[in-house]
């Protein structure tokens, strides 16, 4: 509900021809598109202006699963495809397709490649970058590129894939794309395990990946205060600890074995006990039991809500630099909102750090809101004094489009702009956005 | 040897600052730079022409470790560092950087980003695209765009990293880059197996993947001739197998759990002879049986030298055509040239196969190797057919650049000229290469 606009006009083509004709005739009239796929992106990248001179391209009709090559490891699928039904596609032919988020029921494979979604499994299976072996697009001028291969080594040329992937609909339309299977692991075992500080927590991040490598799918990290959020409003879960841990981690480990996780993560906890790293520290004794755990980190979002107003942000730093981010970052909430309450949370390994901050105890929502871009621009500040990215996951869109200008070199923001005048002179692709 | 050239010049800067101002100097004097890292590339790529008006442009005396970042997991070297030096400072600080190539010892960080690199590790790691965090470049005009960066998350804008790996020094030269380190494996299995057909090594594939996952961390296959050939010209290598396979395939499991790899590879040794897809199989009982093992595989490109002239192609294909383009192309060859010699092995889980052909018996050889470009182009053509590349790993450089443009489609070929237009608009980054 944070976008909203107005368009003349939604086009629903189905097939990359009729996106090809759509933009040559935009391109020729000078109409700025939106292109939108499942329309839950959260930086307001698929929705048009307010001044109702935009039309939407929506590739909802383009949902066609069009091959899958078994021996390959390769489904390709067009846009409009929501990732739930390429994860179903992927089961069903005794693969897995890792990404996954909050939203797979509804957002699309041209959305997540267009923002280059990222999500809970990335730690393990890299973001959606790292899934797509080829694509297919339409250009600004009406082109279509048919970049679909189910190669796994190709060095002929600029990586034009790369560039479409993320670049939020401002280079070209995403018509279709081949993905990258995996054979699904046989075992996955669960803990929860309290550490005493986030000194702690790299180094448990580190022996964990010393002993599982990438059969470590999740690192999950939680303050204090979002387990507490969790306990009190996620429907009723229990703390599997008596004391309640300043942090906790998830962590999963899968294996190619079967019944082989558990002895794994075991091995891990021990290091972690002999290292007088860990407080204490559950396993999943079953499939219910670990769900459980999970429920614990996956709640986090929603139980934020009881507690009144909460100012967002999906940034990255470097995996070293979470210890001093946090605390500098607290610090300076506390400054901006005295009683503010930070509630950090997010995926360790990958330096993916959700600092949310519910407001004040008994605080005015509005009025604590009306602090988000003073909170969030300086909550920025802080992530790239550490070297960090002011947007991790979501991409740019409407919502940090002018704020990217104040963190990117010139030079960085030079070469953007020179690449989106050359691939579109008219700037018609999703005018506004990103740049 | 195959590639000379003439410079009236060659610099040897020692700072990002000094590459800048020699393309600063090189854009207005409308010179063109000839970027070279370690001189190892295969396609010419680092090569100036005959005409004797470019510069050379080394990057060797830029060769430092800028920075280890141990919690992060990422080393910031700078672009002349030898692969070998990265691989050394990696293992010093305990980790692994996978990329492993013949070349090693002098190829450099900064020409295997440039070529996107493959090599050996690359069906568990990926390719040296897949390694690279971050980046330091210089452009046409001068500029330095520092991307350096240890995020394993950033969604801002566009991906101007990967747009550079793989651009063989026509859109930047590389000065820098932060690579990704990872846990190394405390266990490590081989085996070689006898395997009747291309379809059973096919279905024997899968299974080791489902069974090790990324664990998988070599799969080579070679002709029942390339395992000939090594046998007979790789010093005193004997065969573990009675009688010679028609496939051999060398397989390796590697495992973060220490006396863990070789119960993965029984277990694929076990359920392939369950599903009668193995003739033949021999584990590697000790280090060095293991290495004697991996010899029969390396040694197979020096053996075919015994053999008289090779005509070689660095393709690739779908995994799920390699069997029809091998049976196509040996009979491709032998209309082309009676009695030719396939000796195709390699990378089979990237569908890179090495497709050399060694002459006739006791023909001549310089007659053979004059039928290069006309047996190369009937290869490359079958192998488009198959929906592959022609440069699996190796680059476009001046040894494939005008067969680039008969095989891309005129689409990709005008964004890819596009691009280049608009980041080096006075053409000075690598004339004549790749475009």
């Amino acid at each position: 509900g944070r976008y909203t606009g107005r368009t003349p006009l939604v086009l629903r083509p189905g097939s990359a021809a009729e996106v090809s004709a759509i933009l040559k005739a935009c391109n020729a009239a000078r109409v700025g598109v939106v292109p939108q796929a499942g329309n839950t992106g959260l930086v307001g990248g698929q929705i048009p202006h307010e001044t109702c001179t935009e039309i939407v391209l929506s590739v909802t009709r383009l949902n066609k699963v069009r091959a899958l090559d078994v021996d390959a490891s390769a489904l390709t699928v067009e846009a409009g495809a929501t990732l739930g039904s390429v994860q179903a596609a992927a089961q069903a032919a005794g693969f897995l397709f890792p990404l996954s988020l909050a939203s797979e029921g509804s957002c699309c494979i041209g959305g997540n490649i267009a923002t280059n979604a990222g999500g809970v499994a990335v730690l393990a299976y890299g973001n959606m970058r790292a899934q797509v072996l080829g694509l297919e697009a339409v250009l600004a001028d009406g082109q279509i590129w048919n970049g679909l291969s189910t190669l796994r080594k190709d060095n002929t040329g600029y990586d034009l894939k790369n560039l479409l992937i993320g670049s939020e609909g401002t280079l070209g339309v995403i018509t279709a794309a081949t993905l990258k299977l995996y054979s699904p692991p046989k075992d996955v075992a669960t803990a929860l395990v309290a550490l005493p500080d986030l000194k702690s927590v790299a180094v448990f991040f580190r022996l964990s990946q010393s002993e599982a490598g990438a059969g470590l799918t999740a690192f999950e990290f939680m303050s204090r205060r979002a387990l507490e959020f969790s306990l009190e409003h996620g429907g009723g879960a229990r703390s599997p600890f008596a004391d309640l841990p300043q942090w906790t981690v998830l962590i999963e480990i899968s294996t190619h074995e079967a019944a082989r996780a558990r002895s794994v993560i075991e091995n891990i906890l021990t290091l972690g006990v002999e290292q007088n790293l860990l407080g204490d520290a559950v396993i999943g004794e079953t499939l219910t039991h670990a769900q459980d755990l999970w429920r614990l980190r996956e709640a986090i979002s929603s139980a934020q809500k009881p507690e009144g107003g909460s100012i967002k942000h999906d940034i990255s730093v470097p995996v070293s630099a979470i210890p001093d981010f946090i605390a500098r970052a607290n610090a300076l909430v506390e400054t901006l909102c005295p009683g503010a309450r930070p509630v950090p949370f997010g995926h360790f390994g990958d330096g993916n750090v959700h600092y949310n901050v519910s407001q004040p105890n008994g605080a005015d929502k509005d009025a604590f809101l009306a602090k988000w871009e003073q909170i969030s621009r300086a909550v920025h500040g802080l992530v790239i004094e550490c070297g960090g990215s002011i947007s991790a996951e979501h991409g740019i869109g409407q919502m940090k489009r002018d704020e990217l200008a104040l963190v990117k070199s010139p030079v960085e923001l030079g070469l953007m702009r020179t690449i989106k005048a050359a691939l579109d002179p008219n700037g018609i692709l999703n005018p506004g956005k990103v740049l």
